[in-house]
């Protein structure tokens, strides 16, 4: 069976244009007819201008380390070749007058963007159209559900995602790929519209761990480096969280299960808890949210309040009616944390967890809960997820990894070495 | 001799304005005409359409915490009524579609945004026309130059700048005028335009240490509350740095004499050394910031590099030829500085440094160095700055006190007590 041009991996893609096998124009085509057959169940894109986009090909002389490799950008990115809705009414007719700094990093090394992806509104909780390509009448997850369901159905080889609590890691798991979100503010999130100042955090997806890879050193404005998966002896921990049991059966026992084919392997693996506090962690969560997303709401608030969702309106007012002090103290818990957390974890390599709650739900309505997310993302703790399993519907279900502030690389290699064991 | 409205502190103007002894519109006429009689020497707007404030003036009921009271915001962030430069030729006919959060936050409060103020471009180091009000042969400081010569002027009660590396307290500190920075990431950067994102920080000015105390609230977007002085025993340390020797013969002997005069008042005031390591911090710093500070630049490198000044395609070059492995290491070492400092400071309700090296430089061209002010941004410490002397050009010296992160309360209540005791 031949892989056609839209299956390969970003990295293979962009070897074989280098190499003069494939052409930037064959590989955006490809990647267009498969948007054009599938789009219609799919609905993972706010905007995509085809003509456009193949003009680019066409002219690319296939340069610069992606070598044209397109990819999908979650529309609260800013980009001043394409409207950017922010998945509101509001910004129906908004068109930015410069790309965000991610954007400008996909150009400079030489990268296509293909088009913009749906995004929950203002990559909160309100959903936009996209289904999850294993089975449609499930969500893809959110908010970066555009990205995470044009990556899973080979429509694109990478998608830039945000996530404010989970929203990189869940759409991925339950699209079935690997999604990585860096340790805050590695990646730029200038030009990108904010939900939660505090964990807003730039991420990305694709169908391996070398393309996360790829890519995120491409946004981070470095040279793209080989990945070398984890190699010698690994240490993980395995935290099954406060949250465990809220986790379905399908999704504890895959993760028991991972623990004993790794320790299997070879991997040592111990089980560590979390610090004494983190009982509280998601109701301290919760709070930071909503005071930082009604601030972050607060323009759109007083020009277009008829203009904003049931969802987005509530979101408002929980935030503006939290004391002051309640949110001084939620910002003092979780620095307090952050520290435990760093010297809890010191001794790892990395440290297994649940990347969701089950499979994607049913419906489109509720892009699936956020136990398993919001943590690392408010510890600012680095993550990836694999997608190692199924559950019993047959959906995708992941593995996430998280390592200590700033060891992203050694997450990133970590990762690739667990995705070998866990195939 | 009689106060005019336009030298009344905020929360005094605000006071007034509320029991009926003055009126919205009086106050915004006396700031406009503080402005005609001083700008020609000063050059401290941006931007300023005296009929639209005035309209908004005779408009406004004198309701909100704020009652009216004028606001001068850097133009460096997003107005949707009025126009936003960056400081930068590429944007002189730039008009934002939405407010940045903090000019919401401002018109929730019951404020006017009187206009915008002049920057650096792009908050970087290429200078602006503004002019130092005690001696305009004398930079005003930068890179939020036109908030801090407008508040000291009497233009207007309050500012808005941000600070990088010392952009908030060095202008503050050569204008005279009291300055704060937060803790990074307590007030929303949303749109505001970036320049190195892992130490952007928004803050303000104003002529006495309440009224930063209560439009830090107003930008937070909570219920101002009094601030009261620290009572009680104090304990400071007193932190000369690893730049004492580049601080100016009267900045040195002015910070000297301050730790006599506090303890002579019975304050406890303790020599606090940075721990080890923070030698090279400068370096890592500039390394950090120029990395940072060149991807913020790319878009408009990419689409206008005819347009930006020597200074910003020099930044980012420099910054571009940055390897990524000495950055993550930048991330590392501050990461570890920043555990480190919050343990060496914990014991101190505040610790005493220098605001600046000296007295505000001669010229325009250079807006001053930032010994004093870096290290506080990159460790996101709160700092505040007292006007509490004078040097031997008789241009104003500060004094600087800095806190553990989210103990921002703390510090403006200490200042407030230590700007009574050197008074």
């Amino acid at each position: 069976m031949t892989t056609r041009p839209n299956e390969l991996t970003a990295v293979e893609a962009a070897r074989r244009i280098d190499a003069g096998e494939l052409t930037v124009e064959a590989l955006v085509r490809a990647c267009l007819d498969r948007i054009e057959e599938r789009e219609p169940d799919i609905a993972a894109w706010a905007h995509l201008d085809r003509e456009q986009v193949l003009d680019a090909a066409v002219a690319h002389d296939g340069s610069g380390p992606m070598h044209g490799v397109p990819v999908g950008v979650k529309d609260i990115v800013d980009t001043a070749d394409a409207p950017t809705t922010y998945g509101s009414p509001i910004y129906r007719d908004h068109w930015p007058e410069t790309d965000a700094v991610c954007v400008n990093r996909i150009h400079a090394a030489g990268g296509i963007v293909l088009g913009k992806t749906v995004t929950t509104e203002f990559a909160a909780r309100y959903p936009g159209p996209t289904r999850n390509p294993h089975d449609v009448r499930h969500t893809p997850g959110g908010s970066s559900s555009g990205s995470a369901a044009a990556v899973a159905d080979c429509m694109v080889p990478l998608g830039i995602g945000t996530q404010t609590a989970g929203s990189v890691i869940r759409p991925a798991t339950f699209c079935g790929v690997y999604g990585y979100k860096p340790t805050f503010g590695l990646l730029s999130f200038s030009g990108v519209r904010h939900y939660a100042e505090s964990v807003d955090t730039l991420g990305c997806m694709a169908r391996c761990v070398e393309d996360l890879a790829f890519f995120r050193d491409v946004l981070l404005g470095v040279e793209p480096g080989d990945l070398e998966p984890h190699a010698g002896r690994l240490r993980l921990g395995f935290c099954r969280t406060h949250h465990w049991e809220e986790a379905d059966e399908a999704t504890r026992s895959s993760l028991d299960d991972a623990a004993k084919r790794l320790a299997a392997a070879g991997v040592s693996v111990e089980d560590v808890n979390l610090p004494r506090g983190l009982e509280d962690s998601l109701d301290v969560y919760n709070l930071l949210q909503q005071f930082e997303g009604a601030r972050c709401l607060g323009p759109d608030h007083e020009s277009h309040p008829d203009l904003l969702s049931v969802d987005a309106r509530a979101l408002h007012d929980l935030g503006m009616a939290v004391e002051a002090d309640r949110y001084r103290e939620a910002l003092r818990r979780f620095h307090g944390w952050r520290v435990a957390v760093d010297e809890a974890f010191a001794g790892y390599d990395a440290v297994l967890t649940p990347s969701a709650a089950g499979e994607a739900p049913r419906g489109l309505r509720f892009t699936g809960d956020i136990a398993f997310n919001y943590l690392w993302t408010a510890l600012h703790l680095p993550a990836v997820t694999i997608p190692a399993f199924r559950g019993p519907q047959g959906l995708p279900v992941g593995a996430q990894l998280v390592a200590p502030r700033h060891e992203d690389d050694r997450l990133l290699s970590v990762a690739a070495r667990v995705a070998q064991l866990l195939a």
